[in-house]
């Protein structure tokens, strides 16, 4: 095998306060959450998902969204990123000052039911109509799509990749400005991940990035290192590996932060992050969450002998 | 990226009673050592590595090996495997009616002074010894050697590819019949495997023939796909993920084999195992080690929905 050409650097969203902390019934105090966006970025993350414009009584967890934002803004260099689930999501991200949204759209008709009521084709309806509002408007927010269930679904089982590519078509030809490629219950495989990415990619070119991967099966990491080979350079992660979907049964644990941050200084690719700022803060997010179950091996076994070597030399 | 020529099938050897047991202090009894490997056979593994013949006071876990030798050898198809630190145990593999015996190389200087008290190149020479005692006794085991700490090592830390390049020259001058690359202590990334692997086979050609890999920091599944992309297509594993390293502190868990096993399965690769009853297996085995630390991820998830369905239709 030849030398593979990987990237010199990628980049590491923190999903953590949105998909993480939606899957915990507790509601962290606005102030942890504030401690948590400054301690991420102090350790070197650049892009965060801060939360969520649902409606306060469906996911009361997320519900200071707005308050985030309007912080995480202030942070140099920070881009900040919500979820909207519909138009009127999108509104109110417009409105808050976040740099970007991102709307998942279901590949899975039944999860797509679930998570928003609404078929995949009405949802790209619904992002039809979001991406024209935002030209009324003349917003700079921009909108990524987040391809979910595109390797499987807990509820329907089998996901054909030949609707991964429709949906993803319909979406770019609306003008979205980038989608990702999520296994939002952890059902991928590397091959399948190679295959899916490079099928996407040939259509989407650059516009494809991100990669978004749950570990609840154990090959969290291989499906990232699979995508990461397929030309993705950014993954979205959650610190202590929390997260999941609460209309996805078992889809506990999305790729941990640090894990990730582990991986990718290992293999000597840059991510900006300084790991033993991101370590602290990894533990002391776990002590505000205490009782809820965590993920993660780095932390459990601390950095290799040969890695604290290097570092030191 | 162009398709990726996957290997149509790989080998798992179960390790787990040799490098699982030894790690762990009380003593499974013989009866249930033979239950598990009539298990693993009847489950689809036809490699298994049962033992050591190290003295009974240094491992009395595995003081039974004979008996478990003895009796796996009558198993239809069954190549049954022996650790052996040196010409001593050597003699004993070669009386026992093995197929294979194993000896473990560290590259650390440090590791191999702690594990067999001897410096690399004095294994080496004891490697001479018992390539020499073969021929005089015409005996048909055959010899791999697992150089071992070839990642990275607890005590010293980093270890050079240069020196993993000279051993295995050395050994394979010698007339060994395959070596194989270990991660002992679970330092390995996906680039180091992935570069390692593509050194060693350069010299070594298909007498390279094992992945030995640990999850202790989370990249155990990464690493196995690396070192399967750079041709690797057998792998030590080890159900439930038991297992280490007594003289690597916190080489805790070899990757797991349901693991292992659902990941080939997932990627359409043969390895012959009949996933359902591995699993009841894992869970056989891990009533007889209650209280001990298992791992793995398959087991606690199960399978995806979408393989479910794959395989009923």
């Amino acid at each position: 095998m030849p030398p593979f050409p990987w990237p010199s650097s990628v980049t590491l969203r923190e999903v953590g306060l949105r998909d993480g902390l939606q899957s915990i019934a507790r509601v962290l105090p606005t102030a942890q959450k504030l401690a948590w966006i400054r301690g991420a970025w102090e350790a070197g993350l650049r892009e965060m998902e801060v939360g969520s414009f649902v409606p306060a009584r469906l996911l009361p967890q997320l519900a200071d969204t707005a308050e985030l934002v309007d912080a995480a803004v202030r942070l140099p260099g920070l881009t900040v990123s919500v979820l909207v689930p519909n138009l009127k999501g999108a509104e109110r991200a417009m409105d808050s000052g976040a740099h970007w949204m991102l709307l998942p759209l279901s590949i899975s008709h039944a999860h797509s039911l679930a998570n928003l009521r609404k078929t995949p084709d009405a949802v790209v309806e619904e992002i039809a109509a979001i991406v024209a509002r935002r030209r009324e408007r003349n917003a700079a927010i921009r909108l990524e799509v987040g391809l979910s269930t595109a390797f499987g679904c807990t509820l329907q089982g089998r996901v054909e990749p030949e609707e991964v590519l429709r949906l993803a078509r319909a979406v770019l030809d609306l003008g979205v400005d980038r989608i990702g490629l999520a296994d939002t219950v952890g059902y991928a495989d590397p091959r399948q991940t190679a295959e899916l990415f490079g099928a996407v990619r040939a259509i989407a070119g650059d516009r494809l990035a991100c990669g978004h991967f749950h570990d609840t099966r154990g090959l969290g990491m291989a499906n990232v290192m699979a995508a990461l080979q397929a030309g993705e350079t950014r993954f979205d992660a959650c610190l202590a590996g929390i997260g999941g979907c609460p209309h996805a049964p078992g889809a506990s644990g999305n790729v941990a932060t640090e894990d990730l941050a582990y991986l990718f200084r290992s293999m000597g690719i840059a991510t900006g992050i300084d790991f033993e700022r991101l370590q602290a803060l990894r533990t002391q997010v776990a002590g505000w969450l205490q009782g809820e179950t965590l993920h993660g091996a780095i932390h459990r076994a601390g950095l290799p002998k040969s890695m604290q070597v290097a570092e030191a030399a």
